[in-house]
């Protein structure tokens, strides 16, 4: 795999910030291209980065949520995340957002991986981190617009909600796949 | 699975417009819940669809492609694709994204999966198509601010790129997840 694109033939510029948002801060900034001498205005979001969390009960049952989201318009089936905030780690993120989203708490998180959800728009990462031996310990602690239901998916059964597509959650399927990847490593199960 | 939160809860008012990008209209809007009468003021990146393209060669090869992006400020190593086009079906726009990107054509392409990138935020959906017997054609037709380069790895390759993380773009996993189900279903090899 040789690398024919190195960044070196790129200079970008500083950006300048265009809008703030709860979500992240839109900037805008120049791109050149030295060998061809061409240029244009690039956007990105400049976002924290994400955790999603699979959660998984004693008996192997993994804890899924259904919320509004506000891009798509439509209740989505997804796994419980949120915002990394400043000074905290994935892991630390990720147990908070379960416990606030579901009320669940477990085993300390173990990171299983991450991508970059959209490399060509945003800088960030969204993590996956495993909470095993998942109970619920108290109440779900919702932010005012968060109004999210909870349900539980024995592990067999969810590769198959991702064949037949109640999960459409881009990230969501990310994290499964990093999940997938980890059974099939750790587990005795096929 | 029963649903208690049916985004009849949900007043969305109608967005206004903020900022026009080459990628898409940032807009923002009122998110009313009814029950709880409470508020606030949402952002969503208004995007066409985009298309993704698992391109095989007749020795069941890849297409792959590194290019810069500017979200990340790195070169990422990709699978063709881009927006789908006002009137353009997500086939018609793989089989030209692939042309233009890397020079390749093949069959017609065959719709293997979508997913919504990130429902929180966007509007849109991220389709997969296959196009297989792929070969080079002709020269790849860049963008002015395009600078790809293409290589091949095996099918059977492809997945331990995956684990071992040389390909990080969520939606690039997105779609080898599409392409491993389809394999699974229609392929003899294990």
């Amino acid at each position: 795999m040789t690398n024919s694109s190195e960044p070196a033939d790129w200079q970008v510029d500083e950006p300048r910030q265009l809008l703030e948002t709860p979500i992240g801060t839109i900037t805008a900034g120049r791109l050149f291209h030295r060998i061809r001498q061409k240029e244009r205005t690039f956007y990105r979001l400049e976002a924290p980065d994400w955790v999603n969390i699979i959660a998984r009960t004693p008996s192997a049952e993994i804890v899924l949520i259904r919320q509004f989201r506000y891009g798509s318009r439509q209740v989505e089936v997804e796994i419980p995340g949120g915002a990394v905030d400043p000074g905290e780690t994935p892991e630390a993120a990720g147990t908070r957002e379960l416990l606030e989203e579901t009320g669940f708490a477990g085993d300390p998180p173990l990171m299983l991986g991450w991508v970059k959800p959209n490399p060509a728009l945003q800088n960030n990462r969204c993590y996956t981190v495993l909470i095993d031996q998942a109970r619920q310990v108290t109440p779900p602690a919702f932010d005012e617009m968060e109004d999210i239901s909870s349900f539980l998916i024995h592990e067999a059964e969810i590769f198959k909600a991702v064949a037949t597509q109640p999960i459409t959650h881009g990230l969501v399927l990310n994290a499964l796949h990093w999940f997938r990847l980890w059974r099939e490593e750790n587990s005795s199960r096929s």
